[in-house]
């Protein structure tokens, strides 16, 4: 692994590369993805006359689902992107219940349910197989994964210009492997 | 067609007894789709002290996908829901371009995309496969779309209590024709 310079340390937030990325598999026809709007209770909404709509009182609502879903090549994708400044693990408290249920039924459907984790101290990304997740959280009474289990069972995610963070290329791996 | 009497005038909108439909399929394993929360464009957000974030200004922003996507059988599921007072067709006006992009997408990468229209003078609900609505939309010049041509070319949802809107039967049936 050779780190892409043009990778890191830009003022840009993780969430904003793969916004990026998604951008640009759409725009190159690789794929479908999108983030999903943050979800937010609506309490008050005013309408002033001659302009547009504001919501006055809204509050944040726990995701009942992970941020990313969509459509690469009839599959269906889902995953959640998380990052730790953490060296040498990654915690669990990061990843809620109800995502871990969502993932679950995505893998029971035949769904492609995965997680992106940044380690930002290393400057890498790693695709873990939502299977591997759901298998450690269960397991496992560690309060994280250990980042050698990570390098294990998952796959290194090629960072750099465009497309930042090109995880379709970790996706096919894991298919190439699964469908084996 | 026999109208079921628990269905309509129940003070429910039609996206609620969507919302119920996903509930009841997730509930009993058949399907994972879930409706995507409306995307607000969030300007200023109040931190008081010992409670909850508040959001004090939002604006509401077009939406760039539709309303509602999920997994179905290792399908990748993608759909619009719309209603009509009108007696004799649907108004194409319901439907933004990004959509109808969207829409396109989907079907290109082999998802499985439709729209919903709920004709509430009649309380009948149609599954109208995208591939239908989008070469409708290029070559057509007509404003809407004739009920008879929907009725021709859809596929009449069953309507009742449980599932209020059974449309992944609609979406079987849809399949049969497709892969045959
Ligand atoms: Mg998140
Ligand atoms: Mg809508």
């Amino acid at each position: 692994y050779k780190k892409d310079d043009s990778f890191g340390n830009r003022g840009m937030s993780f969430e904003d590369d793969i916004n990026e990325t998604n951008d640009y598999y759409l725009a190159h026809e690789f794929a479908v993805i999108h983030k999903k709007p943050t979800p937010l209770q609506i309490v008050n909404v005013h309408y002033p006359k001659r302009s547009a709509a504001v919501v006055t009182e809204a509050y944040f609502q726990k995701p009942s689902t992970t941020d990313y879903n969509g459509l690469y090549n009839g599959y269906y994708i889902d995953f959640e992107a998380k990052e730790t400044k953490n060296k040498t693990s990654f915690p669990l408290k990061n990843f809620h219940d109800h995502q871990l249920t969502h993932m679950e039924r995505v893998v029971k459907h035949s769904g492609i349910a995965f997680i992106l984790l940044h380690f930002a101290y290393h400057g890498e990304v790693y695709f873990l197989p939502a299977e591997y997740l759901l298998r450690f959280c269960e397991t496992m009474e560690r309060k994280s994964i250990p980042k050698v289990e990570i390098e294990e069972h998952g796959i290194l995610v090629k960072t750099g210009y465009m497309p930042r963070i090109d995880y379709l290329k970790a996706v096919d791996t894991y298919l190439a492997t699964r469908n084996k």
